[in-house]
């Protein structure tokens, strides 16, 4: 194993092809001297070497000779000597993965400096406060990160002993400072260190090196590495690289300075050179927030020779990578050096706008800009979003359940939100979780806040379905629905006050935020064209009313793939008679209330298909068990049972004998299709009566009946038969006849498991991908909050599979239905309609077991088209663009 | 196609080997013609003619062409002719379907009587009275069962106006009547069918077969032949062979007569003719319960020869049948004819004893005794039963969810079950529905009775795990907790009535039924010892507690598959500090109650490996999630905060946190051990420091550790360190090592589909099929009550899949994790816990699966092991016996 590579003096051993062995930074270090772009001389330790020290934990003999051996090459390019008191080499060692984990790992700078070299800098540089200021950032990093001497504190004292005596001394920088006050802090830092450490600074710079390597190694597990890599879905075994390079100085006088530079805009995309810098500092200063970074624009007065180089050094970069680079970069005395390149971190606007435009710069090819961009950053596009750039009060943070912002005064019930909000104010709506109960004033809400239940709970299901923001979970905040406040942390919320929504982040903020409205461009539509040119999987939408059908189609939905069509019910008008329809005793009953349903749901049925002419709609019958329509506090079982003229003890006898202790589990589906045909029955009659007369009209309707949570074959087989001869029926009273499919959701292990039998009798399976992950893991979405968030966390689990599909269960169970279904029916079409729809690493899997279509709410479209295309350019789909 | 198969005159075209073609009737009349067995002649049309007919709904040509061609024959051997006014031949059409389905369908005597040939049957036989009685059987048969004018009928007015002639005539039996009322009866008949069927009785002879044969085809899809395919699961598609014979009369005068006889006794087994018979009647007289039939052995008195003939003939048919038969037969004036024979249906007693007597005489093998007796008939062995001698007054039935019976006190809740079950009192707890709050009061009470609930509800499931009586959702009950009483069909039963409870029929009695002690027989421990030997799958028990554990060794079972320890935290002294495990809020707390609890548990592990020396015995770390463990009642509330200690409002807090909206996929199984380990770590250190006192006394332990609700590996691997940690630590405190096992439930679809990943670090798999039922078909066995019945009895689902496993699905993915299981890791142990490795068709499934065991509660093992050798030996086992 090669422990060292080497680069200076304008070749380098590595090279940009190397990042998984040299990291991203040491790879780019490589491929820039190699290129010829100014770079500071260092050597790069390879990221198995920190494997292996992690694993053995400690350096071997081998490792230490090389590193002695590439110390010499510096010297030797440099000219100075490691621990020289005359011309000393100071040295940085820099942490680099090969995925990109800005910030998360250590890095430490002026290594080599003790209290002899210190004055050789200061003699040589004709510059002591400039070497005392090195010196003392180098004891307080070497404190901070080889001894950790932070660890568990809230302030660092060394940062407020420094701020007090540029405070006593009346200046804003440390190199402002009287050397001897320098000094003198110095000597007070290592006293510090040999105070909190128990073991002083160490002079060798020898021991000075291989601490801060072995820091840099150890860095890889520290807490904040390990939470990104989580959130970022990294391997933890990878290891970081270590660079050990040469310094150089921006802090060495008004010639100096140091910056970081973006080659477009990183928040739009714009072409140009964007970024900051300071005068006279050193890298960190620039994000330590204590002076003031100027733009970089300014760069081109005060170091004018420079910054003109710095252009055309981005540029060679960009051309050379490919891609929006982000640059760290030094000017020592009017020179400069690049420290790092790397492919830029941008906005989902930006992300779109460059790849763009680097296709009409003939950078890349549209394959490569529809690759470039994160689908899931398309949400920033399409959704409102809280100004960055305003400072905010964060009550609290849960679940990020349904992208965007919203403003709005705090409401606590479903009627009070309809109440203000049909006076045109804008509320969010605030429950301890949300029920079917509160599905009128979901919607009369700008947004919603919950305290418990997790990202595909009730509240987080529908908020998304309806594009409206939703934060879930937020466990600190204690709801009193009847005090009509919450508590969080320490502040009190009442009904009225004003809170502001952020459901792309997780946050709960007080008062009115300021909202940026997303402005999706031409260049969003350019990029969406393009991946619908290379797509196979067709995109439909999730999708309960004309007003979320049409908005689907701007989104460039291809049909609907889920129509429930209980929703329908929870309507005001709705309600009453569906509530008659459950309490009724007896067929009559069941038939006349059903009566009443019908011209209502028809009407719905209308609306959905002229919204979506042209286009398939899935509509699923009935779906959740009866009791969800029902009230259950005793107040609203007493109104109901008032309104319904049925005796009050009666009433509460329905009620109680509907509860169920598993509803997920229960009575619902088309089991209650099987034991109410005529539930079956009034709603086909009602999708074919609307489809006959929209057809009267012009319209092309293409509905598609789905008969949900079917075990067996036998179930969907006497479903369809119902629905048949309903249409039929239908058909001969209108005198028209309209294509129609009929067809099942697979959201059970056994439909899955038997799918070969199903596939006899249904034109079309749509995977019920939240149901199937429910049942195959044994996991209630409402209650998996309380573990499964650490299952997540603690890597049991690689994701919440209900946000991202499973694929070694739940996504094996789908591979053997889409076999067996095919085995029989050939022509069998397959599609998805579960919130996986919309989740790009799951529709990637969709289109890998040769899915159909993905469905998914509105606003999630054009990231199941984005993924859709992203899919079968990776799955090598030829060039159509 | 053959549509007719003769029998007559010594020789016949089919025999017992046709029975699927024939029927069981049709075939063993031929049968018993051709070895000279004394039978009138006759002939049968084939079952596959039904199914044809049932199919297009009428007789083709060549039909009708052979069957006048069989009545030519018949004529010539009985040289009667059929309608014919001197000599008129005439002829009984019967049912017989290839399964016995006895009294299902129809059947008509006596045809081939009308207006004339009665009067030349009187003529010929002398005996007036004789004929007109016949005639207006015919009459009376031919209006119910072709023109079917009683449907829909309580009452039979034509038996209504016989009995009243009866009574007016002061005679008991029809021939006593006078010659002109019996005319007269016969006109008023005729008129009685002109005017219920709107049309006469047929007096063509022709024209009554036909309407008989097609009738008697029809029957095969009446309401009770339905639902006794149904319910015995026999194939609906099948139809019923028709036999056309010879009449002999029983009724023609004093030595005649008819009966039914069995060739040992139905109810004990016991070698002796068995039956009953009537002088000068007709077989339907026998079962018409207007007259009293006689006991056999009286035959020998009144009819001597023809009962020597009998006991001759019984003694060659069941040695030809060699098997215990079913024989109905006459006597026409003096001279002896078989009717039928068929295989007896016989108690559980009487199969056993019968079986093993057989061998003894030599008349079968082991293997085919051990092949005769039907599994689920043994829980008639082991339970007591209701005297079915005496009367009883039914006040409701519901589902037979744990056999046996049992007398008792009504009592409403458990603690009030503790109380008087403590003061010696027999007491039967009877409630809504059961949960784990009632599990101290159903140990204490002697049955157990729910108005909800299915075969798999808490409370039946609890109940055959203690082999204690249950009956489970007997709908009728409406039950009143506060009132303490429950009102049943008008009546009412208070806290204190006595009732009966007859778990094996689901009925439930009013009053203290006489109840009759099983007493297992010596011929019971010799079959099973044969089945022992041929078995290839070993028999576990589901225990708790040393009592059942000692229970089941007595009934043969080989260790423990299942002991649940969730059970020994509900009793009295465990509550406790279980609830303050779960109330407490940190891990100090937790580990504080868990201390208190570990004795205990310790203790429990003691007393249960003891019971098994020598046998493994698998115990299932906590599985329920926590809040069963709390109260929910307001009150209950109040009560634990004040006992331990904690603000009202904090434990209201806690127990509404903990309220699940589907628990069954909720924070329970490994789910609680990974998230609160400690509770994990306790268990192991009980069992292994329990393992380890014991060994050190000499008893030998095999302790299995079975983590539950595992979906993922990495949750097995986890919870398994644990146990694997605590376990060495045990060893060297206690200075003395066992052997043990860690292994899992396979109870989710995603562990069958993840099983080979599973089996990389599980020694053993048991299938909890319970769950996996519940999670494979999204069905909650404690919901299941509102249209699972419905789903079975039309025919949706073959069984209810709680009952007899679902092959289709569960089936499929237990064959998939024993295939992918194996795969990894041949040495893997499997096994079954779930409720169907007591279920004689499920435990055939595991067999044929390849598992090593199946474990079920106690009372079934005996029907396990006997499961276990019909398998064996039907997948072609060899003979070890």
């Amino acid at each position: 194993m090669q422990n060292i590579y080497f680069f200076g003096d304008g070749t380098a051993e590595g090279g940009a092809s190397m990042q998984h062995l040299l990291g991203g930074k040491g790879a780019n270090l490589g491929e820039m001297t190699n290129i010829g772009i100014p770079v500071p001389p260092g050597f790069t330790i390879p990221t198995a070497v920190c494997v292996e020290y992690l694993s053995d934990g400690c350096i071997t003999d081998d490792l230490r000779a090389e590193v002695e051996n590439a110390m010499g090459r510096l010297e030797g390019v440099t000219g100075k000597r490691f621990g020289d008191g005359e011309a000393p080499l100071l040295v940085s060692v820099r942490s680099g993965a090969a995925a990109s984990m800005p910030g998360m790992m250590d890095t430490v700078l002026n290594l080599g400096l003790n209290d002899e070299t210190v004055d050789g800098l200061a003699r040589r540089s004709g510059n002591t406060i400039f070497a005392y200021d090195s010196y003392r950032r180098l004891i307080q990093m070497y404190a901070d990160v080889v001894f950790d001497v932070l660890a568990e504190r809230g302030d660092n004292p060394m940062e407020v002993a420094l701020a007090e005596l540029k405070r006593e001394r009346g200046v804003k920088r440390e190199i402002d400072l009287p050397v001897d006050d320098l000094r003198t802090f110095v000597e007070w830092l290592k006293a510090f260190v040999q105070r909190s450490a128990g073991r002083p600074f160490p002079q060798d710079p020898r021991e000075q090196l291989w601490g801060a390597v072995e820091a840099v190694f150890r860095s890889w597990n520290n807490k904040r590495a390990v939470e990104y890599r989580r959130v970022h879905r990294i391997p933890s075994d990878l290891g970081t690289a270590v660079t050990i390079m040469a310094m150089v100085y921006g802090n060495m006088g008004e010639d100096c300075g140091t910056g970081v530079a973006f080659t477009r805009n990183p928040s739009t995309g714009e072409r140009c050179l964007y970024g900051e810098f300071l005068i006279n500092a050193q890298g960190e200063d620039v994000v330590a927030g204590i002076r003031d970074p100027r733009p970089l624009v300014e760069m081109q007065e005060r170091l004018p020779a420079a910054y003109g180089q710095l252009e055309e050094i981005a540029e060679r970069l960009e051309r050379h990578f490919r891609d929006m680079q982000d640059i760290e970069f030094t000017v020592e005395a009017g020179k400069l050096y690049m420290l790092q390149t790397r492919g830029a971190k941008r906005s989902g606007n930006a992300a779109v706008h460059a790849a763009v435009e680097m296709v009409r710069e003939g950078m890349i090819t549209k394959q490569e800009a529809v690759l470039r961009v994160d689908p899931d950053q398309l949400d920033q596009i399409l959704h409102p979003t809280v100004d960055p750039d305003e400072e905010v009060t964060v009550l609290a943070t849960g679940l990020p359940a349904s992208p965007g912002a919203a403003t709005g005064r705090v409401v606590f019930d479903a009627d009070t939100a309809v109440e203000r909000g049909g006076r045109g104010e804008r509320v969010i709506l605030v429950r301890r979780e949300t029920s079917p109960d509160d599905f009128h004033g979901m919607a009369a809400a700008s947004a919603i806040l919950t305290a418990r239940g997790g990202m595909t709970s009730h509240a987080a299901v529908v908020a998304r379905g309806m594009g409206k923001c939703c934060v879930a979970g937020a466990k600190d905040l204690d709801v009193d629905e009847t005090a009509r406040s919450f508590n969080v942390n320490g502040r009190t919320v009442r009904e009225g006050d004003w809170i502001t929504v952020d459901g792309s982040a997780g946050r709960v903020i007080l008062g009115r935020a300021v909202l940026v409205e997303p402005a999706p461009s031409e260049e969003f539509a350019e990029l969406m064209a393009w991946a619908d040119s290379f797509r196979m999987l067709r995109v439909r939408t999730n999708a309960d009313t004309p007003h979320d059908a049409r908005r689907a189609r701007e989104f460039g939905a291809e049909g609907i793939g889920l129509c429930r069509t209980e929703h329908m019910f929870f309507e005001g008008d709705r309600l009453q008679p569906m509530r008659e329809m459950i309490v009724a005793t007896d067929l009559e009953g069941r038939r006349r209330a059903l009566q009443k349903l019908l011209p209502m749901q028809r009407n719905d049925f209308c609306g959905i298909f002229e919204a979506m002419d042209g286009y398939p709609v899935t509509i699923r019958l009935l779906d959740p068990p009866l009791h969800e329509f029902l009230p259950h506090d005793p107040h609203g079982v007493g109104e109901l049972a008032e309104s319904l003229d049925v005796p009050l003890e009666q009433m509460r006898h329905i009620v109680d004998v509907l509860t169920e202790v598993n509803p997920m589990l229960g009575h619902r589906g088309c089991r209650l299709g099987i034991t109410f045909p005529e539930i079956t029955e009034m709603q086909a009659q009602a999708i074919f009566e609307a489809a006959c007369d929209v057809a009267g009209e012009g319209v092309t309707v293409l509905p598609e009946v789905m008969v949900p949570l079917v075990s067996d074959v036998e179930e969907l087989r006497r479903q369809i038969e119902l629905v048949r001869n309903m249409a039929e029926r239908v058909f001969a009273e209108k005198k028209r006849r309209v294509e129609y499919l009929l067809g099942t959701m697979i959201e059970l292990p056994r439909a899955a498991l038997t799918a070969d039998r199903i596939a006899e009798v249904a034109a079309f399976f749509s995977f019920g991908t939240n149901d199937l992950t429910q049942t195959t893991f044994g996991l209630s979405r409402d209650d998996a909050g309380s573990f499964l968030p650490f299952y997540v966390q603690s890597g049991i689990l690689p994701d919440d599979p209900f946000q991202t599909l499973d694929r070694e269960g739940v996504g094996k169970l789908m591979e053997m239905a889409v076999k067996l279904g095919r085995g029989t029916n050939p022509k069998l079409k397959l599609g998805i309609c579960g919130e996986h729809g919309g989740d790009p690493r799951s529709v990637v899997f969709c289109h890998e077991i040769g899915l159909n279509y993905v469905s998914c709410s509105p606003f999630r479209v054009p990231v199941a088209r984005l993924a859709a295309a992203q899919a079968a350019l990776a799955g090598g789909a030829s060039d159509q663009g």
